[in-house]
């Protein structure tokens, strides 16, 4: 029997801290031995009511030092920016990592256009991005693994069988719609209930930052330029999200049978001869795919869960294939329906 | 002062049979003598029992007889197939009319591919499509008026004022999303509230049967064949359209500038600067447009009332026109906000 | 005809000054000459965006003096506390109003024990309390009418009718269940989507302010001392309330029969031979009541829109009255359904 | 190690179905050897496409000997009706069961009032009602139980703490709101989102059978009579349930106290000091309840997962404690939340 190893949470109170807890819990391997935030807290259970009679660590403010002696494996749910200077520290004291944040994603000049000055140069040609489908050899050495974003894994996952065969001169479109979780816990106008209720809307069309990062991911895996056009919308639906990728093949292809043999070893891609729903994904590590032509016209239509495949449950999978676990290890695979 | 012209509403128990009575209840030229549907009914408060203390004509069997001899003008609200069968003994009997169904809105050919045969040849070229801002014209003067559908509605509203500039060698996509009561009011496995709540999903994508009437009216407007692929998805509102259409410009034009100048005598279609929402049109006839483009890719984005615009509203506006009355007399414009 | 009325709303950017607004806009005898609030703002269009193309008013900062001089009659949509400092200037200058606030709805000593020190005790006492049904003699000669809360409204339009015939030594049981926009437009934890969406719960159960408000009208209204005890709940809608109340009768009386009867002359309350539901009068100024019995055991349900029949309708009823317009004017009665 | 032990799950295509197969799929010593409906069909992954590469048994139609023979225990998720007719084929098969129906939860004479004529009144009186609270000693030596109702689950468990000090000449008012899914999957007009979307109301208020169910438990626990006025609503969510009970204590006690006290063993059972919701409890087999009084007025409200507590989570606790298994064995602790 593997011996457990010690592991740290640290950004606790927000919705990705919460899941990553909620997995950890159940977790074969892993012991959850701290959960830390930028400030001290009250216990998990009182940020977080449903831990009640399940957990009730108190919430430290995150020192490097201790967190590094006292765990093996940190997942790293801050806000970009808080992030990359905590993951510093903890890199020097020896932990290894999963940053959920955008900080580690990027290379440094995409980084600080769309962010802000990097503050980790040293460390960042060392971080892996962590789409395991793609990456799985170098994050099983990675002492630093980059979790993708929730848009970059919906779209990246049903963009990357198409790129051999799409036409790079037409330009591709992303229509992708979010439920209200991916905003995060903080209240605005935009997450107020009657703004969202009843409605939809796009936001920063065209400009939204992780567009940059599902071209410099294409590039990099493909070898190829392709202008991405990414148009986010928010969703009347707490969580859940579907991308829908439009493109122009070079020729009258089998979509379906190209899906299907790209994915054929994948347990966490499920393709699928009917159009995705959310509600399938929500509440796992899944990502369902669907896709259709018409004549050179592509859609590919694709699902997860914005919280667990696009944060926590990746982020977990990472940390399984770091420690040489299966990596469906502790994973949730069975959706919140009805 | 104008006196009233009696009106009919046949197809009254559906959703957009409601809206018709809504409307037509507060019109002040209109006079709403007879509500009848396929078969006889109740009165129309207990088949709708919101209108309880307002209205309580007793739903009648059509009689087109009978329609033609009390009223001038009829609305029929009733389901593709049926409403030809029943317009075409209306028109024999000197009635003028709206139909809300797909029945005359398509060539011949086009119609019996995607539908069924046409029971009704000798009125279909006739038919006016009743598009205001394109047609108010023809509209003026026709007897019969091809209401269009709500996703045809919203998607020509979009793209019109961008088929002078767009590369048609390209293919246009549609990424549409409707509330739940575009799909009527007939229960199915689709329509349970189990279904669709914290949901979405697309449905007949790129083989929907609004696409062709798409292809058909543009071709009609501008005389140029451009390729439609259209994917419409359900989502968990009860009322509202969001369409997204993506195409790409034959040059770097400003596309605020051309859309403010295309619709700047249109008096129910409002451009934004910011992206369109549902809920800001949702109880209106209003059709709210923003676009955006980067570099030459164009993203345009449209909102209607999906059962308003994109149904009744839309067939009063029509109505108005017909009867020489100004274009607004009594069209909601009040969106249900908060 | 009637020469039109110039009137003002003070609180113009919030839920209720929006329904004002838009009431006010339809209304055949009212003229909208001021939106104004606590502090200067942009145009109302910009801060509304749903009413671009329909008024364009600059929201000006609440001046008592050029208000009372361009208007007849004021309409107070602003916070309690800030309403009677502003309510006592107007009054001094000469204006008529209806305050949507809990400024004047109570005794002194009841309004100091639940808010806070009264600043207007001499008007209070020349408030009257604008239940129409109840109070309609009295609001045509009032100068001051206090708007009733939401859960009043509901609960006593609920309650009036069985005064005479429950057991007052037996508590009076009041379930309410609200839409969201009754908390406001303000952002907080307890209104962030993903609190709300697909969740439901009771807040300041036994112990909410607008348990004494209910309790006071029915003591002046019947001369009878009831324990109310009041638990709201927030209900995963925008608009809406429904309202259970639970009490013992003393003998075992034909429920549906008193009800019909008690109302029989009141437009704006339907009796229902069917549970009533919130989709019914939401958009509308209607409270729909049911009534059943168990022994002697009693169940009433009452609905109302929160906004308006809560709020922005009842007080614009409440202006028709002190007007002598037919309390109908203008007020909505098609409801947003489907 | 416990050898595992084969079960079976008939009525496996409805919601309560799925979640017994959800749960029975990550349980340590349960083997779901065998899937059954009335009627035999497609592979259970089609019918529930949200267990794609997850289990991918067919559906066969239900045959008494052949479950008896390949499985020790068997839940049926049947309609009531359907459910006796096989429970007694079953049992003479020798099969052990959990039965989710209403067929044998109460006494004769008051199911054959509220439901039909019952067809096997022999093993009717062998059924132990499955509420593992008060129940676990009988539930351990039973070959039938009773799985309780959602509503009375809620109920019960709110109410029971508090029999002893409730004044019994007053009614106790139970008014209770469900998700969506407690309706089942079959389309009505009811269930159809427009329907229910933004809205509320009550159903069968005062006359529905899940009432006697309540009564007679009480009865038969505390040996008093209570007159229990039941009054269901469907609320716009999928799942979950909130059940406020109002009642009049005898004397002005320490109502938090006691709730504590009463459960201070109960794992499955959480006292909250603030009023509970139902998004703590979705997906988990908690009840959250939560009490408060205001003179001597009661009012406690608790929540359960209509589905899980309500139905399969609890159905499999008293298959744990059939097999002396420790009670929370496999049983989903985690809340869907956010």
């Amino acid at each position: 029997m593997k011996s457990k190893i010690p592991v740290a949470v640290v950004g606790a109170s927000g919705y990705t801290g919460l899941e990553l807890i909620k997995i950890l819990l159940s977790h074969p391997y892993f012991d959850l031995k701290i959960v830390a935030a930028s400030e001290e807290g009250d216990s998990i259970d009182t940020i977080h009511p449903s831990l009640k009679g399940i957990l009730n660590l108190k919430v430290k403010k995150a020192d490097a030092k201790e967190i590094a002696k006292k765990s093996e494996l940190v997942f790293l749910a801050l806000p970009h920016k808080t992030a990359m200077g905590f993951a510093k520290e903890l890199l020097n004291e020896g932990a290894r990592m999963v940053d959920l944040s955008a900080d580690y994603r990027l290379e440094l000049e995409v980084y600080e256009k769309f962010y802000c000055p990097h503050e980790d140069k040293e460390n960042l040609p060392k971080a892996v991005y962590g789409l395991p489908e793609f990456y799985r050899k170098e994050i099983a050495k990675a002492d630093l693994v980059a979790n993708p974003g929730c848009y970059p894994t919906a779209s990246l996952l049903a963009l990357l069988p198409f790129l051999d065969v799409l036409d790079s001169s037409y330009p591709i479109f992303i229509d992708a719609k979010s439920g209200v979780s991916g905003a995060g816990k903080k209240c605005s106008e935009k997450t107020h209930f009657v703004s969202i209720n009843e409605n939809i809307f796009s936001y920063n069309p065209l400009s939204h930052r992780h567009a940059p990062e599902i071209e410099e991911k294409i590039f990099k895996i493909s070898g190829k330029n392709f202008h991405i056009n990414f148009v986010p919308h928010l969703l009347p639906v707490t969580r859940g999200m579907l991308v829908s990728v439009y493109g122009v093949l070079r020729d009258e292809i089998d979509v379906e049978a190209r899906l299907r043999e790209f994915y054929k070893d994948e347990k966490f891609v499920r393709v699928r001869d009917f159009p995705v729903d959310i509600k399938s994904t929500a509440g796992t590590n899944f990502c369902d795919i669907f896709a259709k032509r018409d004549k050179k016209a592509l859609f590919v239509s694709s699902s997860i869960d914005n919280l667990l495949r696009g944060a926590s449950s990746q982020a977990v999978v990472n940390a399984n294939i770091m420690c040489s676990f299966a990596e469906d290890t502790g994973i949730p695979f069975l959706a919140y329906v009805p």
